[in-house]
């Protein structure tokens, strides 16, 4: 199989930017991966555009093209992708596929999203599925997770907070963060309610942003960079739906997990970083063991133990993750994959990971029955 | 290159149908083109949706997952791709592109649109862009196309109107199609005028709609068909934006066309049956220029000519295209493509293309300064 690296990777901060049009908030991020890339932009052959809002905020369409129009590229084929929270790693999958079928050499990956606009509405995310509409929305789905969760394992309220805590640290030291202050595990725990046990301080904020990778076939890429990063593997699945769950369990990270470090020929052991999609805190617990981290039901003890905070075994989500860098949707999956690049180029600044080799960046979306419509796992290697 | 095979394909009549959800029409198709194939639902490796306003319309997201687990089929990845007019024939070419990749064997394409709704608004289409606010919405910008044409190579209005006239002739012979009654080029010129020389029945109705197509590595097809269409070639291209485009040719058709027919190693002159994205006349007659079925200019004195009616030289939508099929936006390349299907297997009923072999679709969809933001042609043969 083809190989593919990734040679250029840039991002907006994450946070509200009510004056910049998503155009502008995804075309700096495809202009800045592409001069980090130290490509022309006619030398791209294809590109990807993720999002998941646009059209249900400003009815927007085709906008990976203006953004593309904007950072010089045009002509290609040009693809907008929506895949719920993950749309970035699937636009950043389709690019990967891309490469591979041998007709194209480079591609970029763009994802950008606003989402600090009055009348969001994301409550209504699945409102026309029947699940939904008997109250299933997206933070009642997790809070019976992290109930269920501590039921059975034991997990605790403090345990949970504490990835809030952590994340919130980690993000003191992204400058592209959206919240930077500390905070504790007693403020988390004593935030608003919003479905027990998750508090306001327990869930991630809404966020505009903008992120970008750009790709090339491996044998191609010491034309453009020194420091190459090799996409050791690639996964997407989506939910069975057809089986009911385990729900203290994400099933869809067993699976795509078990996938993906069979491609990369890697075990969670081999390891240095990772990002998850933190979107409530319970989540990221619940992908340290879905990922193999730590076995599950262990989780709670794993963030409690220090091995995922920068400086500790396995570090997760150095960035602040969802919880404190922010969450534009589309873009979200493609900052995972910017932070990977920097990680493993030894470029992350305060929150670097000494000598990271192996970065995992896992994100997951959308609900049906109580399994991910859509999960996906990017595995990288310096 | 590996080469690729439509096994199966279907769709849902097109029209209003306002008792049927979006995930239903798609289902019906779906279903439709895997029972056409002859395979499993659980054969199926990678799923692709095409839909360009349900997020608008009514905020739903991640459909693709819905609509492919109502037809059976669930834990494979799943992308829900957006192009406007096109966005059906971009879901078909990254699925085509996946299998080249040699990472699936078989795909499925799944196109469906909701437009028979209050508040359509489809006029607001790209109102996030300068050139739009400033006037320049869809049905003004193909008004001015034809009026260039007519001035610069004598198309009358006579021609234009010829091209509703004929193909609405061709939906008679389809049971699917929106609007089946004949109707005269003087009822064409003295329906009511939407943006001179374009009257009402110059332009594509809204219609709801879903069509599917299944795709197989040609090495395995025969496991599930003796009837395999091939397919020649599938390119994408955007527009080119940074040159002032001559607007009475659609530079797009000439780029996309000569790519294709190079892959094909087929020309124009090898074409037995074409279907054109006829949103409104003067399209279809710059289409037949793009193409290469005639000089550019001689469009008019082409449809004139009957040369692209059934029974003529070069049959184009047979099917009634988009001015009396009907046009739910991603639903209607994905529909070009079983049209392409059942004239090539001789199973096109009353309006059966004798002896084709060979079939291109073209679509074409969005603008920005007069030019197509997605131009997609696909070639396939039996």
């Amino acid at each position: 199989m083809r190989q593919v690296d990734i040679i250029g990777a840039d991002m907006t901060a994450f946070g509200p930017q009510i004056e910049t049009p998503l155009v502008e908030l995804g075309a700096r991020a495809a202009i800045g991966a592409i001069k980090n890339a130290g490509i022309k932009p006619s030398q791209i052959n294809i590109g990807f555009f993720a999002n998941m809002q646009a059209g249900n905020i400003t009815g927007e369409f085709t906008v990976g093209q203006n953004i593309l129009w904007e950072a010089g590229v045009n002509r290609i084929p040009v693809f907008n992708v929506e895949n719920a929270c993950t749309s970035g790693a699937s636009a950043f999958n389709l690019a990967w596929t891309s490469i591979i079928s041998g007709m194209y050499d480079v591609a970029i990956v763009v994802g950008a999203e606003k989402l600090v606009v009055p009348n969001l509405g994301l409550l209504q995310a699945g409102a026309t599925e029947l699940n939904v509409l008997e109250g299933g929305v997206v933070i009642t789905n997790f809070a019976s997770r992290a109930n269920l969760h501590m039921d059975t394992f034991g997990t605790t309220k403090e345990q949970l907070a504490m990835v809030a805590v952590k994340n919130r640290q980690h993000a003191g030291m992204n400058p592209l963060a959206q919240f930077r202050k500390p905070i504790t595990v007693e403020e988390v725990l004593n935030a608003p309610m919003m479905a027990d046990p998750l508090t306001k301080l327990s869930c991630c904020p809404n966020a505009d942003g903008g992120a970008a990778v750009v790709l090339c076939a491996a044998e191609l890429s010491n034309r453009f960079t020194s420091k190459p990063i090799h996409v050791k593997a690639s996964v997407l699945v989506s939910g069975i739906y057809d089986q009911l769950p385990d729900l203290f369990k994400f099933e869809e990270d067993l699976r795509a997990g078990s996938m993906a470090y069979e491609m990369a020929g890697l075990g969670p052991e081999d390891l240095h970083v990772v990002e998850c999609h933190d979107a409530f805190t319970i989540c990221e617990i619940m992908h340290y063991e879905g990922l193999g981290l730590c076995p599950v039901g262990e989780g709670g003890r794993l963030v409690e133990s220090g091995a995922t905070s920068l400086g500790g075994k396995i570090p997760v989500n150095p960035t602040g993750g969802l919880l404190s860098k922010g969450h534009p949707l589309g873009a979200t999956a493609v900052a995972q994959i910017v932070e990977g690049v920097r990680q493993l180029r030894g470029e992350a600044g305060d929150r670097q990971v000494e000598g990271a080799k192996v970065y995992l960046a896992e994100c997951m979306g959308a609900e049906k029955f109580g399994d991910a419509k859509t999960c996906t796992i990017i595995i990288l290697q310096n």
